[in-house]
């Protein structure tokens, strides 16, 4: 009698839950900062059909999602950030070298002309990081990135570089989480630099960010050992680096890309080209009230070969002007 | 009166479960096939201590454990595995390379004389590794690799070689996987050679797979992308280089680490010599009879300086002998 009463009851809790839990689901939308229009439609069907039985159903662990991150999950412009903090670093260290006053790129950082000093292209470039991302260790590194990235504040908005990132991608980051997928930060950015927010930031952990890395070397200082960063380029991770990279470091191909420039569409490519239900995607910039607008011919993040092959291919190329209702976090 | 006999079942099935439940949980042994002994103690409590409230507890996400994987979680001697599948691949495209039966090491392998073959040292098994493992896309690698780890057999066991994994090292796995802890291979042997039977084997997937790789060129062939093997060695992740992978890929300490032999020590010092609780293990094999005896002077797998610092320090030294009740899965 006991059992049979039990059961009834459990039998009732258990329909009351689903009836009160379905409308609840329903209404919960995951992605409320993307307008209803074509891109968030594809987005939704696409993860439908990879988690739901059928021929596209793909289990959760092949579930791998790779995001670009300047320009796709945080502002790039007008200058990548990390240059910003190269150049802050520089000044901060000027002090410390008085032969820096006559020597480009490093006087025009100095005189706070970024654009005189970027003049020098990659070489003077390269000069700045060796001067500002090497010679220490990747734990000292890591204590004055993460600290410059925190309290920073962006000229033209105002706000802690680590809270300009992208309210629908956080969004978006989270509904694939939630669906099984494992996200990952694949960017031409330092991968160092990255792991100093990525996890506070995107909630990605530091083994799931990859980006472009200087040599290292093992060392013992006394009994204690470190990492010293060298001044040497070890991995470019753009373009065809990117696929290089995923292929070394996930072992996998991507079933979901996401970018918003010439520099991921290699990465897209690869990912699409993939058996089954694929997902590519790009973020154009086209909201310079609310963010930035550029595409073709902008010296960064130029979206110029690859929205001519988004185009041709029907990947999913989305507007923040129309299609995102908000752009930062609240 | 409903709610209140719900609620009077409900508790005492709560309970019910709790006491059918707790001795259950304490008769069920993670680790049945290591002996009680010290080295399964101290497993046993730096896991309790680093999952428990207190001083030593580490948050999840902070618990990476990185194991060596030829000598550590599968058998390496006589010759490593990786080594085995070259040879049978250069038997096999012999027919193909007439010019081999007049050229070391080939030769020498065709005639099925690996030590001859050996002679040769690092340059001879770059040459083999050059011949076998590039010049075709990392699809067709993975298919071939993958075919061969299932099926060929290792000639003392009689075993293929997929199942030549030791039984408490997977539970070990097990163990700390269900703890909460990522576990990821760290290994001097080449990484998609690894990712061929690792998720299979281990239950760790491509992406906590970390080893020596190779070049890869990104091209298309018609419309389709694909990655090229380039005969050329990228990274060699032994010794220091596994201290360097392991920032580079993962990103954050490990708070345990794994090893057999010396080119494990830089690992295990670096994991040693992080803040707070610790472990670093190394697997001695001094069981001829089950599986092989070896340590100081071995041509594979040699244990030597890594033995006094694991001594001095009190890491954990297993005994295969003594510690372990099984060597392979039924």
């Amino acid at each position: 009698m006991i059992k049979q009463s039990a059961w009834r009851v459990l039998t009732a809790f258990a329909f009351a839950w689903l009836i009160v839990a379905a409308p609840q689901a329903a209404a919960q939308d995951p992605l409320p900062s993307w307008n209803d229009g074509a891109s968030k439609r594809a987005i939704v069907a696409f993860v439908a059909r990879v988690t739901s039985a059928g021929p596209d159903f793909v289990p959760a662990p092949q579930r791998i999602a790779t995001f670009d991150n300047d320009g796709t999950l945080w502002v790039e412009q007008p200058i990548y950030t990390q240059f910003e903090f190269a150049f802050d670093r520089v000044k901060l260290l000027a002090a410390a070298h008085p032969e820096w006053k006559d020597t480009e790129p490093f006087a025009s950082i100095i005189d706070g002309n970024a654009e005189r000093a970027l003049a020098g292209g990659e070489e003077a470039l390269l000069q700045v990081l060796a001067a500002t991302h090497a010679g220490m260790t990747t734990d000292s590194y890591e204590r004055i990135a993460r600290e410059w990235i925190r309290t920073k504040r962006d000229a033209r908005f105002k706000r802690p570089y680590a809270t300009l990132v992208y309210q629908p991608m956080l969004e978006l980051l989270n509904y694939l989480r939630a669906n099984g997928f494992k996200t990952f930060i694949v960017s031409g950015g330092g991968v160092e630099f990255l792991r100093a927010y990525a996890e506070e930031a995107y909630g990605i952990p530091p083994e799931q960010v990859i980006g472009s890395s200087g040599r290292l070397k093992y060392q013992m200082r006394g009994d204690v050992p470190e990492l010293l960063k060298l001044p040497a380029v070890d991995v470019v991770n753009d373009k065809d680096g990117k696929v290089v990279s995923i292929q070394k470091i996930i072992g996998r191909r991507p079933i979901a890309a996401f970018g918003n420039s010439d520099g991921d569409l290699q990465m897209l490519e690869w990912t699409a080209a993939g058996k089954g239900a694929r997902l590519a995607l790009l973020v154009h910039h086209t909201d310079g009230t609310r963010e930035w607008a550029y595409d073709r011919g902008s010296h960064v993040g130029a979206l110029d070969k690859a929205l001519d092959v988004a185009i041709a291919k029907k990947w999913i190329v989305v507007s923040m002007k129309d299609d995102w209702r908000t752009i930062f976090p609240k």
